[in-house]
């Protein structure tokens, strides 16, 4: 990338790599992992190590992410004006549903969760913010792609990765289904990513009408669906957090 | 710092100056609060941007920090061997007591929470995983006062911030306080961080018998204490569940 410093290009190469696969990696495996000189390596994970970013295993020597990289990430949360305009639409949504809630904006090639609401019942659940969806095989990436042109121009050409037999994998399936999306104005993705998962997923747009997230329900297709086809109160549901959340970073004004 | 990589460390700063205070600034903010001349905060920036780690707001131009910090962070979180073995007891300990519980580890001059169970009632609480709590008025922070040499190193020579008018904020104080600590295997903060709140935590250690974090029990002083002192079987469970994880990290096998 043009103009770009090379030792803070590598550092985030190898914060990269320590985020994906194996994970805890030693300086032989970072360096050969990145085309780098050992030397050239250490000198960058030594002072990623002072800074917090990465930790050194004293037993085995190994390297992995610092804890400073969680509490930066905590910050981004903190300072995110869709998350915090949201958060309130969100329980009530899921609330309202009965059903897992997820806020989601585009990421590099997918989708990043910055929000979840947890089912509202007692079973035991994981807490998904931070992760990344795949765009073209979730309700929320579906809405990202018919309404984000740098979304679609992330994704490529396909195929893609088909995670269940439902998964769209080809992109000429995939842009008549964006198609569709913004004539219906929701996405769903049905058992397109897990098998026995249900979404629907709406746009959230900003004062300029940008599209800057979206937001959708998620839950077993058992009680998310009804004759194979997302329940109606559902994506009515959906639509007015959708609205509401818009609404309150300034869309929809006049 | 010895061998340091400049440019590295500085962007690290900048990430640090973006962490906190204001947390949207402008080149010319990010330049002077650093000492850098504007070029130079610019390439920095400029790079940081290309990688994810800073946002630049299309309307202000004003810098923040970037969403693959927030995916970095989860990663961190997902190959924290602490947390993960700590999951489930944290949850058993949270339903056991009724109350919040968090487990924490020391990051730079805090107790940095890297796992959070909610109160187990329906009630709002906003996820305080990531988020840093002050060594000398917190439970957890002083469970590793006082087993942890290096938090102790950490803190420096007070007087330390009064959040309350039970903050322990005099060196002398609180070594006293640490002493007790170890003496009784457990450490409380009644009404020292926020009024009306009351927290007990033990010690976690790993297999060599290292401190490695603590966890701890958080809540109202009506339902933790009891004339004034935390409850015994809170303290109890507390300790129970410290042991249970340092167990499964390797602690106490012979």
């Amino acid at each position: 990338m043009s103009g770009a410093i090379q030792s803070l290009s590598r550092a985030a190469a190898i914060l990269r790599l320590l985020a994906g696969g194996e994970r805890r990696l030693g300086l032989s495996e970072v360096a050969t992992g990145l085309g780098l000189a050992k030397g050239t390596a250490h000198g960058i994970l030594r002072t990623l190590q002072q800074e917090g970013f990465v930790e050194q295993d004293p037993d085995s020597g190994k390297y992995q992410l610092g804890a400073e990289l969680l509490r930066l990430g905590q910050s981004y949360l903190d300072v995110h004006e869709l998350r915090a305009r949201a958060l309130v639409w969100a329980d009530d949504l899921a609330r309202a549903a009965g059903e897992t809630v997820y806020l989601g904006v585009l990421h590099q090639r997918g989708v990043l969760v910055v929000h979840h609401v947890f089912r509202p019942d007692d079973s035991r659940q994981v807490l998904e913010v931070g992760s990344m969806q795949p765009l073209h095989a979730t309700a929320l990436g579906k809405v990202l792609l018919a309404y984000d042109p740098v979304a679609r121009g992330e994704l490529g050409d396909g195929p893609w990765e088909a995670f269940t037999p439902r998964t769209v994998t080809e992109p000429a399936a995939l842009d008549a289904q964006c198609a569709l999306v913004r004539e219906r104005g929701w996405a769903d993705a049905v058992e397109e990513t897990w098998e026995g998962v249900a979404s629907v997923a709406a746009l959230i747009q900003d004062r300029r009408r940008n599209p800057v997230g979206a937001v959708c329900v998620s839950g077993p297709v058992e009680t998310v669906c009804e004759g194979g086809a997302v329940r109606p109160s559902l994506v009515a549901s959906v639509r007015t957090a959708a609205r509401a959340i818009s609404r309150d970073l300034g869309a929809h004004r006049f």
